[in-house]
């Protein structure tokens, strides 16, 4: 079957190629279509050849050079310092003996691009390797980097999964694309482990597979894989919306249980996700409460990644078009679009989103080709969150870390790593740097630093005017000497016992990490503050503290278990969230165009998700529903 | 496994058992546990022992005895002509040699039973046969007694399905029961092809598995047993709430596609389902559109079934119990009662069923020990159908009858064959025998004859007064001269040529069968009347006429095509319905005791499911759900 489509797509293209391409073979490699050619020329000329092929056949199509015609290593990188400007200050070069390019990684790539892409074109006529150009990071990314040598390590491998893929994605339905199916497994009517499955005659999808880090046993932690119509092994891709662990906390799961196919993102979540997966496994090992998988299982899932950016249309089934658009809840978070059976059905999942800009990220996309269902989030879906305005919610944070540092305190803000923890960075330098408060050390604690430095390794994802902030060099407001990256115990303990300073530190909900720790050193001292500027979720410690709890049973630093009083300050400041508040997330259904046939609201406490639905219902006459975990709705 | 939990009760039973019972065996029969005596009188006894064993046990248990106190056939005649008075008379007498039984059936089975037993004990004790008293029907049916043979020559295979059926059932749960689940394929927001399977993480149950006879294709008129989640290899059981096509027409196909398992159900249920669906396929078959099983599969069913008395409490497989109870729609029609892991969760299925005395049945059980979860059917659930009285519904058809007659014009009722045609035949010999209509010929056509020969055999599941008269013989109303059995097309032919009578034929909804023949012999000529008593289903011929549709293009004797005028009165008579109007539907919700959370309605018009459901939610605050197919609801 599959070699059979692959023959029956060389024969088109070869029919259609004009001679001077020089056809050396074609390939799949997941969703692509790649035609190798024994003239690189064609490589170079970028034209529009390829443009109308693709058109044509309705796939995207690469085409890369054949491996005779490729230079020597060692010639290949002589003509490429030939030819780039020494300006462009390449740090490293590398070759992908499997895609047959050359990887240049230069601190201004736009020179190794060169005007209209002239300089990446003679790189290519020159030498028959085509340039894949990357940006030296600003901030040197040990994740990144990891995850890039993972794959050159193994690009074998790799291209060995993509060729299968590619064939199972192109091979064809069975069945009639005749209906379309959502089965909740998580995350719906309760926030954590979101997770569904979404299902046609040919295909099985999943959407999101994360764990609730506030659970109480396995049960609640992980989501519902049980469902009858779910086997990890049928299944034809995960599609993730964004890296919080309570979307991608237990994909490396589906990896050790035999899953073998892959995972779509954007490469700003493919190299979070890791990230806050590989803490995730370690933390839970520190604390004597191991995960159902480990580090091996993430680097099989890296190894699976296929990372789209945002607005490319890919086809990830035989049945299924996926598209990633921006969700603006943390740096290349997605709504995630899909477009089944020749169009007769279009979903969006909005995955958690904002619908304002924040000072990271433009608000979410509302305008889409089509949609005729979408399911959405309710985490402030009751009628009662209303938050205040951001400008609000930054004169009260500054007000309140003001009067913590004047009388001597420190101030503990519990963060995600990711998304909150870089808001707060950008809000608290701008406040320094304006001296509207007083310049005091800025510790950052747990895979805050590192989360950050992904940040200005994809500043592509991040809003205009962050994105040309540090780009451009002027002042990349992440790299400011307030900023301390907390090391080891020992600093920490001079943090708590030293002058005033504000501490960021996961985890968020205080479920664990060194938040917990900084909250049992600091709790007893009135002069300090806890200011939550994050969702708290039922279960955490987080909320229990939020709710007013006054005396907390904790182990001391000697293993005993003792009451600790809460006595510092305790705060929550709304508005700082990466969520839509309840106006944003009505103006959302509004302006949400076309306006769908039918919403379904996950993501929520059981009481907001039915609240927003009902809303969302009288309000603009649409279908609503509400479903719980192990139902499944019918969407076509 | 299996072996294992036998060892188990074995051991459990022995030790509980007092020696004199002399215990032989113990073996699995479905969900009964058999024990074989080398002791007849204990099965005489017929005393507290095994009572009390099956409450310790919590199972059924039955008591049989060993094949070496067996006489020989000759002896054990011998022994019974002496022991049971001749007025008895016995009319048949046969061994099952499986279950150790002597079948007798005698037209007066109360004096084979003797007082409080006397006489069946004094068989037992003298041959150590046990007796199986069966009723001599006094009308033949001819299906009851092929069923009777087919078990009695097939007992060994059954006797092996028993046994391995009963093992699965009583191994135990391998998970937790900690979610029940349902999901429709077929009947919701519709009327036609019930079915739905309910789910436990240990069991796996169809109820009922229909065909819609108005579908236009495969695709419309058969259940989507193309839902992921289902797979005919591992369903446990087919719970079958009552004989009608629409629910029990395509469990033959399970059987084709290697369904081994049962099918629980009513005795009239099974009667009347191998009644109809033989009839079905014969149509079929005449119509040359095969159906995708035959005859075959029909008897692999019926080895395959298990009846159920209203009332008992039977294991079907490792965390449901099944309780059948009066519905009061058709003869032997049930409400299915699923009592599931330990008591978790109690779900009722009402299937169709009305809410009313009738001439033939008592009104559907509203009372139940548990019920969670409650889905019911809503035929006439729109609030506009308000049918007439009962008794308004007589005087109206009534009138209609004599007027026709009078202008010397021929009454055509298109009836189901089982329910509508019994009941008409009752008022009809009434308001005769009592001379409020003239008496002429009332021509029963189709499988009417026979259907009313299985509800004479099973007295046991009509109203009081209908069981008094037919037992008693004092008057058995299906009995009259009155009716006769259409035999052939001659005889038709002279139907219609001859002088004013009535006409009760198949199908009743014109959708084939001989209703449709005599329409279009009657149809042009303005004396007669055509009226309907039942629901006609949206596409069906029936439907069509009852718009007001004039003038119908139908085949002509000589096989050419012809527009047929629509001359006859043509009349709805509302009342004669076996499903419960609107006020009897919303009577039954609010008398369900006790009440329950949930109430699914199905088996409808997508209007009248939503109006009713709608209805019952704001009268009784109870949440409802309105399910279409491929929907999955978790109930618990």
């Amino acid at each position: 079957m599959a070699s059979n489509v692959l023959e029956q797509i060389k024969e088109e293209i070869t029919k259609k190629l004009p001679e001077e391409v020089k056809l050396a073979n074609i390939e799949f490699e997941g969703p692509e279509v790649v035609i190798y050619t024994k003239n690189p020329d064609i490589i170079a000329d970028n034209g529009d050849l390829i443009r109308n092929l693709a058109k044509d056949l309705r796939k995207r199509i690469i085409i890369r050079s054949d491996k005779s015609v490729l230079d020597s290593y060692e010639d290949a990188i002589k003509k490429v310092e030939e030819i780039v400007p020494e300006d462009a200050e390449i740090n490293d070069i590398k070759f992908d003996e499997v895609t047959n390019e050359i990887v240049i990684e230069a601190t201004k790539p736009g020179l190794v691009i060169g005007k209209y892409g002239v300089t990446s074109r003679d790189i290519v006529r020159n030498t028959g390797w085509a340039p894949k150009i990357l940006r030296t990071p600003p901030m040197r990314s040990e994740i990144i980097d990891r995850i890039r040598n993972t794959l050159l390590n193994n690009s074998k491998e790799r291209k060995k999964f993509l060729q299968t893929l590619g064939a199972r994605i192109h091979q064809g339905g069975k069945y009639p694309s005749d209906w379309v199916r959502l089965t909740a497994m998580g995350g719906f009517k309760e926030v954590g482990r979101s997770c569904m499955l979404l299902q046609t005659p040919n295909s099985r999808v999943l959407l999101d597979c994360g764990v609730n880090v506030a659970g109480q046993d396995d049960k609640t932690s992980f989501p519902m894989l049980g469902v009858p119509e779910f086997s990890i092994q049928d299944l034809d891709a995960v599609v993730l919306s964004h890296a919080h662990l309570d979307h991608c906390g237990f994909i490396p799961y589906l990896y050790h249980y035999g899953y073998e196919g892959p995972v779509y993102c954007t490469s700003a979540t493919r190299d979070l996700m890791t990230l806050l997966q590989m803490d995730y496994i370690d933390i839970a090992h520190r604390d004597n409460n191991p995960l159902p998988f480990n580090a091996k299982h993430v680097q099989k899932e890296v190894k699976h990644t296929i990372t789209l950016d945002y607005g490319v249309v890919t086809d990830i089934s035989p049945d299924i078009k996926l598209t990633l658009h921006n969700a603006g809840h943390i740096i290349g978070s997605a709504m995630c679009h899909f477009h089944i059976g020749d169009g007769a059905h279009n979903l969006l999942y909005t995955g958690d989103f904002k619908y304002e800009k924040s000072r990271l990220l433009e608000p979410a996309t509302t305008r889409f080709p089509r949609v005729e269902s979408c399911i959405m989030e309710s985490t402030y879906g009751g009628h009662e969150d209303v938050t205040p305005s951001r400008n609000n919610a930054e004169k009260e944070l500054m007000k309140t870390i003001y009067k913590t540092i004047k009388r001597g305190g420190k101030v503990l803000l519990p963060v995600f790593a990711v998304g909150r923890a870089q808001e707060l960075m950008i809000v608290l330098e701008e406040y320094m740097h304006h001296d509207i408060i007083e310049t005091v050390p800025i510790h950052l604690d747990g895979m805050i630093w590192e989360a950050t430095a992904v940040h200005t390794a994809r500043p592509e994802y991040l809003s205009k005017e962050l994105r040309d902030q540090i780009l451009h060099m002027s002042r990349n407001p992440f790299m400011t000497e307030s900023f301390n990256q907390v090391q080891n115990n020992a600093e920490r303990k001079e943090i708590v016992e030293g002058e005033p300073s504000i501490i960021l530190s996961t985890s968020g909900m205080m479920t664990g990490g060194n938040s917990v720790e900084y909250f049992k050193w600091l709790c007893e001292d009135k002069k300090n503050t806890l200011i939550f500027v994050g969702y708290q979720s039922e279960g955490s410690l987080g909320r229990k503290i939020q709710k007013g709890h006054k005396q907390l049973p904790f182990e001391d630093e000697d293993g005993k278990t003792r009451v600790f009083n809460v006595e510092m300050e305790v705060k929550t400041i709304e508005g700082f969230s990466g969520h839509s508040n309840r106006r944003q997330l009505m103006e959302f259904a509004k302006r949400l165009h076309p306006r769908p046939d039918k919403i379904i609201t996950c993501h929520g406490d059981p009481y907001k998700t039915v609240d927003l639905a009902s809303s969302i219902h009288r309000s603009f006459k649409v279908e609503t529903k509400t479903p719980v975990i192990l139902d499944a709705v019918r969407l076509q």
